[in-house]
């Protein structure tokens, strides 16, 4: 069960409006790696875990956690979208733009004219200058978008991976503004990020170190029942040879149980495909057709 | 620019057809982390890599060998759903099971019913016995599955973490059939998945060798500029200390660059929201309203 | 900012396991009307609300106390699914089903492969065991699901209709199965909804009682600019006249701003539609046509 | 069986064209509350309805209408998108606004930039000028927007909200232009909204009044099987007790069954959840491990 | 504007109850072939049509039609709904089968356990025993199945194409049913489909009599601006020479203005990519990195 | 099996940088008529083709083909965000923009704030300047749009049409920009598909001319099935005739099979509908209510 707190868990307010970065605000809660995915992701991750109650318990503390991160972005949201223009002036659909600026009653008509051109029309239409479930481009947030598989290694190789995209989308929003409000909460927020990326790898340490979980993903499945001899080669799938250059082709696999292979010229191993003849009844083409209409036609109609 | 080889990468044909297993196969061609998806990731982050060519390279590699698992799926499902009933009997319809079973003409109705009622009813009206670009339960492989950001290290942990994904859905299914035909051909594919969760760890080391990128993603992003005494903190969110019990609450943090601390009752940093009174014309609740209706009125008109 | 308590607010678990029920419970969890969409709805509402203080506060009650509730059903789902047959037996593929239900080692089987054809495979490869954020035919939980337009009663009204849809299937779902447990927990789940329902009838109460909102929404936009003539006419669209007998084509509107009138042959009131001619650049097909292809060409070159 | 009428229902051409609004207006044929929504969950409604002939009559009745709306609309969107401009004029890019504005042979350049940065692009590279199947985003309408559940009841509430959304987005968009032909045709439109929504109400006094279906929904549902002492309480999931001062909080309920009980301070009635340990072979990370790898090796081989 | 006549256009009901079958005929209904997207983009074609008046009439005046096929399609599906079970038996899982099948009481729970382990379960839980806007996976209908473009030659190519595949769909449903009023009425389907494949042709044919559009689609496009040289060449992207065994390879090419040229052993024409550095401010990988993080920093800040 | 050439097939880099440009050209990747769609169609179409050996050699040769389009295109979006400006300069904010224009250091702020308010925002936050899987509005591509029948007219018809709105996209697109390099590279895309339009015409050809698929699809079916008195009528839905003027309403059929008909007043064939009352326990509203709660109670309790 779930409370609420009315504070914010960090918040400074933005300088001024600017509903054009508050279309791009909303990456940061829908989009693919934004606050809504780490939430449901760490949230559905701890209710099916199976695993040691301190995985469950952490995994709810960072999901409950990411909940109040929507909430500080929803209000961002709110007080960027304040006076946004609701239409185009129109001005210079009537008299040149250098009328308008040179001589009209209001100069300030074609930056309106970029902002109203440019934001997102649903801010204003659909949610009244509220924050969406949504992302920069208004695709709503959907639920393919998160990964809680059972296996706690992959789903936190998947966590280290929100965490990062995560980062790096945080820190690219910080480099494309300059006002000083929306700068320091994003500041808390990647500081959170920094920790969270740090926290899955320490969390793969330790399942580790529990003995749980180690690569490769299932470590539990035994090798020996896969292909051993295709499970270390690199296979060169173009001309020239500049994917040898890498650790990836030479020397003791990270896993520790291979040694990499590099197989410069990779030849296919199976034979050309053979489906099977279709089923006539399905009206596919098919190598071998019905002999005659009449033939199908009484099996059609016998059915 | 791209080749094709008329034979398979490896294969080997289903004992006998099953399109209940066929409907599950889907899952590794068009799911969230299907062979579609490491394809086009591998291929838009080759396409989009401005680092060394050997990266570039090494992308491009394996997102052509990806394009080939596909293929190899794609056939097996043609053979898995060599067969397939197209209708129910409906014998238990009329009679009562007993009937059927005891003294009808045909006793395998049950058994085809089961599969009639049971398989993807698209691999037979829409694909006509062939594979499509959807996942297990029908749903449409789409773009958002992928990442490519740019930044290698962000993408190479999510590649990681697919190839994670990608080698435990088909250690599942190769559980979840006994065929020795399906058996042997997964087989090669979670060996392929090995070197892959291979590679990728490789390849995030030779991006530190390369002194291009560590963590936490974004590593050039300055540190000083995020709120650092939140950097490296676990907030418990729930009563009760379970999550003190990992690695994650304690110690140096795994980029090396902080220690964490464990912070048992954390209070809210920020104050309670205060979104700014809405624009009238959009016509959202508000705590101030417009005095009287003549004055929104004519506000409207004159517009 | 928000807790978690490491309890559910309600639950008994299933008296044993059920995987096709299962499959049904995630249109609960993640539906049109799942619990995700009145947590996700709610908390939106909440977060852009600009009103009174007690329209925020009590949002944010309920969409926290919804986020508990997907918590109760993934936690049923857990229980549903365990010893989920994770293949199909086969035995009828070899021998007929009469010697699998006579002579066989394993009687179940026929069972067991009903269970295996029809349970949500992504419970098994993709979610091993566990709730995903889809609903029971596996489409995920989109964003677009949701309403918070800014304008209280309107989304009120979404709230109620919510509720409505929300109990509707609980309690169908309550009707699908026989299993104590699981009804038991619906019903708590089902008095939530009665409160909730009863709760935005109150709340629209309140609104008024406020002076806020009232119908027809939004309240406050000046109906002389709406064409009054028809904003209480029914138009017949059909031959007959059995759409007359209900309160809708007469007597007083229950806005008590107009009076229902009745249109029973309505005639267009616009005429033909006539787009204008389309850019000869879109090469789109138009009345009149480029006079030849000389002179679209020399245009396009001089570009 | 339809027919259609070349005549529009209504329509006054828009004043000038206006490509950006073109782009809005998307949103009231595609998005979540669009006519294609209303009509074609109006259709549904009449077609799946099996109650009394004037409810599914005047369902259709309105769902013919609304087809109608669409239509108004695509032809306004084919007059704003007369003359879109179809590419940057780029003076900018080559020489400084300064230039291009005081002394250019072109002054109308940065609005023409303005409009062609800000257009939906499908507009022009798509459809042709002319409307599409999406909201103002792009986003397509999709068959999850509509509701028909077969509960009369349950559905005129949805109906209700629809037309809620529907007029507060129209009368947005009204206030949007100053386009005396667009606003024109709105009024018409915001006028049938306005019946529409009394219309609803009107239908769901008529469903009591003929002893069909009352609140809560459903209401035919024996409420002795809900757990009752919960049905009535607001459980006040935050700190402090501003949601106490609403109607939902204290009284009679609404649906005239019970009273409202502010529960202050909520404890969760359940436990911690306990799931059960996983199905070994889905290798999911359990509590239990199995004791080594040679057992479930040969578990494998075995199946 | 447009009509409803209270009867349907041709039907036959079911001869009995199958909610397998109802769920397969949903893809006739919300496929990406099904009425759904014929009866749309047939409208949209016409509603942006600015062709002669024939052609909009024409386009309307089947998409009116479409409209009442989806009336057809949704009236079966409530009868083919009818007594579909809502619950497994459970026998089974408390006995063996042998015991349900001899001695128990209701011998048919086998055989309703099929029906409903296998029907759609959103048929009963969300639409109450009606049809949805969905396909027979469960996936709704979406805008993005019709095509619009304003390019009659290039519609009609796509109308001929989507009643190719919904007439083969409609087929395979026949095939897929005994049942004798369900073929009754695809057959009526069927032969709409046949009217319609030839309606297109005729439309194709009248497109060219009438001087508007021949291919290549956009005909009045200049051919001389494309790459001449390229425009009949058939590149082998393989080894092997299968591919030059068709009509494609060789003679003249169908639109008359060619000669097709089979290019054996192509080569590509172009240079390896060679992308410009990133925006160190995105934090992109790139050759050249910052020299130090404390210019970047400062870079920041500054900004 | 597939390998990769480092070479483009064919390209010239653009003259210079335009990011609103970069967003169009997504419809082009990742749109419906994108070369996603062409390369996963065709691809799939070979890897289900049960047919003779050519066409799957030549389906799976241009599928190859297209993969190295969307390549080319990739790198196309590289080019065109190169120095994309990544924020608003805000001086408009702060000043009229006669200052900014008239009198400040940097004139060019509006023509980059509307770049800045019109490109597409994921561009930077999510693919730090390189080509994402989504169309020009960034909805992303997906299965549905690609077709693979089994029936190869069926699906020649659908690759016939989707070069036919390939072509037209990218005529556009040449028509909406002025730089040479991009209209270069178009222009050998363009000649690419007038290629594979005739490579469809001709391939429809040569199934007739193998005897394997003519008109109506599918042939085999055997017509005597369809309702044959109306498979060759044009039903006109409207008032007035001008839907007769076209080559549809008269003569010979194209497919030889039939003489069209003019259905000028077309009456429905069916009665009302007549759905059977619904299933109680599911609470939809039926014409027959259960006479009393007490009876539904206790058939609730006792399942």
């Amino acid at each position: 069960m779930f409370y609420h707190d009315k504070r914010l868990q960090y918040y400074t307010p933005p300088d001024r409006p600017d509903p054009i970065y508050a279309k791009k605000v909303q990456e940061l809660i829908g989009g693919t790696f934004g606050e809504m995915t780490v939430m449901m992701q760490y949230l559905f991750q701890g209710w099916n875990c199976r695993g040691p109650a301190k995985y469950r318990d952490m995994l709810l503390d960072i999901g409950t956690e990411e909940i109040g991160h929507i909430e500080m972005l929803a209000t961002m949201i709110a007080h960027l979208l304040d006076k946004a223009p609701i239409k185009m002036q129109e001005d210079g659909a009537k008299d040149p733009i250098v009328g308008a600026v040179m001589g009209g009653s209001n100069p300030n008509h074609v930056i309106t004219d970029i902002l109203a051109s440019g934001l997102n029309p649903q801010h204003l239409i659909v949610s009244g200058q509220g924050a969406t479930a949504a992302d920069s481009v208004g695709y709503p947030w959907n639920g393919r978008f998160i990964v809680a598989s059972g296996n706690l290694l992959a789903d936190f190789r998947s966590n280290l991976h929100a965490e990062s995209q995560g980062r790096l989308q945080a820190v690219r929003m910080y480099e494309m503004t300059s006002d000083h409000g929306v700068r320091d909460t994003l500041s808390f927020m990647i500081a959170r990020d920094t920790m969270h990326q740090n926290q899955w790898l320490a969390a793969i340490e330790e399942l580790a170190a529990d003995g749980l979980e180690t690569g490769p993903v299932p470590s539990s499945f035994p090798q020996e029942l896969e292909k051993g001899e295709h499970a270390y080669q690199f296979w060169n799938h173009s001309q020239g040879r500049d994917s040898e250059q890498g650790r990836w082709a030479h020397g003791k696999s990270p896993d520790g149980k291979g040694e990499f292979e590099y197989v410069a010229n990779p030849e296919p191993l199976g034979s050309e495909p053979n489906p099977p003849v279709g089923e006539p009844r399905l009206y596919g083409t098919s190598m071998v057709k019905p002999t005659n209409g009449a033939v199908r036609s009484s099996e059609s109609t016998k059915l």
